[in-house]
């Protein structure tokens, strides 16, 4: 129930990865046959990858993350563009590694405007149109927030910033959406889409960028040149291979899948509103992910309430596992105005593609059990 | 015969990442069982990987591989101390992957010295200590030139910086040796060291850079903060894994194999010096890596007998194949000041942990067939 943070590669992405680190272990870069055919292996990940974007195939430039799709997109985009402009509009509950980033621009001279979200979770889209200057050159907001499941409406938000100054960068941290919902960058007017391999059955250690044509951008590893200069280092073929596996197999199941999910979704969040001193934050049904729920539970520690449900082989998040151990409050719940009182009594607990109704009715079930009995010992 | 551009993963470097991609696929940045059994798996790699280099534990951080770990030594070095002073030395003939970032650094107005070369490709120390300022803040010397083999005797380059100044930071790109010769930073003075997992029989896309306790650097990747800051994403553990294993596995056979590969190389440059038309470029046997040789062959273009070999089975590579198809002159071969004439005539021939001397006598009897045939046709 943690499906936000990582989750269990399939076992057809371990397979074609196994392929590949046997069969497949040329350097793409190399000139001989052994070198061509770890070549094709990358042409074909980017072909299965930009089909399910509907974008060209040199759109795609893998990474070894997500954190790594972000910063190159971020800090690629603001240092090419900086002399038409160095002023930034994100939000005021950007993943770490969007927000770190920003400061890190901040501290070389940019102006970053955060933008507030409504307590749902969603970017208030007059704000972001009153935001846009003559000299904004990116505006960096993701489509679900990783710690409440709100989404927010990409495809009008492009809208809005194109209307305004066709030349502004449009970025979307994909991480937590993709494989999930669909995504049309053209239609959407999205420049650069960060995604990451592990959020969706796929290997950890690999992502991609999607970098629309024409979009300049400075790269931040430097050194062989390839993938078109954007991404200097050997390519990580078993990974990519793997990375592409997962990205064709979220997509062929993605109807399916999303159905399921708003399912259990839907019977979870039914249930647990109806628990003495439990709060659902964020959005319920409209402008929800499938798979996100944050919930505060009165008078009970978050970390307690993990721990409980481990006890019973259940794994839940207190707020944001993709960071270390040390939390602050979480810029998330501040920024939708969480009850500062619910703040450290807050957990996630996120669905993935092959959560059962059973293992959620498990769930359900120890929390209908759990909650009374700790909620008894209130903390001083 | 072309390990130095990649190598064939190990068996049991293939099975621990199976098996962690099976069963430790938590975040290991999560706080319950399955997230702290995958933080066991990197603390473990450290451990291991440390034990290699005798350093602590904690001076290990993971990467995407040798190219990463480059640009996080030489611009996270450069940054962080900018302060102190903007000037750094490096030598005429690095990767791509240090020579690309140091002119990136050239741009935001810091200094370079690139220091020369002898005719074996040795770094000139009387040049290096002569070159040394008061603004000196970084020297990158790599160990093995991954064109010709050339070792530089990075302990007295260590004495040589730390006599100067032991404020300098001293950046060793050993990608081309670790796993082949013993290295020891704090015997060597060195305080970054980078290092791939491709080339020692580890997986692409994983890699690490040793950070010298207390060297200040800036992080070239931001976001939720871990491994300690430096590298901030979500840990690529079945990479980490498998590379902590080849490093693991390298060092447990180190003798052995480097003696196994200089008796190999020594009896392949035996060969190849009495073929009609053969150059060996670099280093013979002192100040020569046990793996890595180049020669030109005058009146054939390395591209022909690289293909001529192909068609036997028998891989090797023109120039480095550690980049892109296109290729401009070597930077190395120019540094060594090889004859302009064999440039285009220059091939690369790279022994590995598990060639064998039946495969350098079979390229051995082919390059006897060969040589002679394809000099007859002269180009124009």
């Amino acid at each position: 129930m943690d499906n936000a943070a990582t989750t269990r590669p399939r076992e057809e992405v371990i397979q074609v990865m196994d392929e590949v680190l046997r069969k497949d272990y040329g350097n793409p870069s190399a000139m001989y046959s052994k070198g061509l055919e770890a070549e094709k292996i990358i042409k074909k990940a980017r072909d299965d990858i930009s089909g399910t974007l509907k974008c060209a195939r040199d759109e795609i430039i893998f990474t070894s993350g997500g954190t790594e799709s972000n910063n190159l997109a971020i800090v690629g985009a603001a240092l090419a563009n900086k002399r038409r402009g160095m002023h930034i509009i994100t939000t005021s509950y950007e993943h770490p590694s969007v927000a770190n980033p920003m400061h890190a621009l901040e501290d070389m001279g940019f102006e970053v405007t955060y933008l507030p979200v409504d307590n749902k979770g969603t970017v208030k889209q007059d704000f972001l149109e009153d935001s846009v200057r003559e000299d904004t050159i990116l505006v960096s907001i993701m489509h679900v927030n990783n710690e409440i499941g709100a989404m927010n409406p990409i495809g009008e938000i492009g809208k809005i910033i194109k209307n305004k100054n066709r030349d502004i960068i449009f970025h979307v941290d994909a991480v937590q959406s993709y494989g999930k919902e669909l995504i049309r960058p053209n239609k959407e007017k999205i420049d650069l889409l960060s995604v990451s391999g592990h959020k969706i059955k796929g290997p950890k250690g690999v992502g991609f960028i999607y970098i629309r044509k024409g979009t300049k951008i400075s790269p931040l590893m430097l050194g062989g040149g390839q993938q078109d200069g954007y991404r200097s280092g050997t390519e990580n073929t078993p990974g990519i291979a793997g990375l592409s596996m997962a990205c064709k197999m979220a997509y062929e199941n993605l109807e399916k899948n999303r159905e399921r999910m708003i399912r259990l979704r839907n019977y979870f969040i039914g249930e647990v509103s109806r628990m003495e001193g439990v709060t659902v934050n964020g959005p319920i049904e409209e402008g929800a992910s499938p798979h996100i729920i944050s919930m505060s539970v009165r008078n009970v520690r978050a970390e307690v309430l993990l721990h409980s449900l481990e006890d019973r082989g259940i794994y839940i998040s207190a707020g944001s596992a993709c960071s270390t151990h040390k939390r602050a409050a979480s810029s998330t719940l501040l920024a939708i105005g969480t009850d500062k009182d619910l703040l450290e009594s807050t957990v996630r607990v996120s669905l993935g593609f092959d959560t059962t109704g059973e293992d959620v009715e498990a769930c359900v079930r120890a929390l209908w059990e759990l909650i009374p009995a700790l909620g008894r010992y209130v903390r001083e």
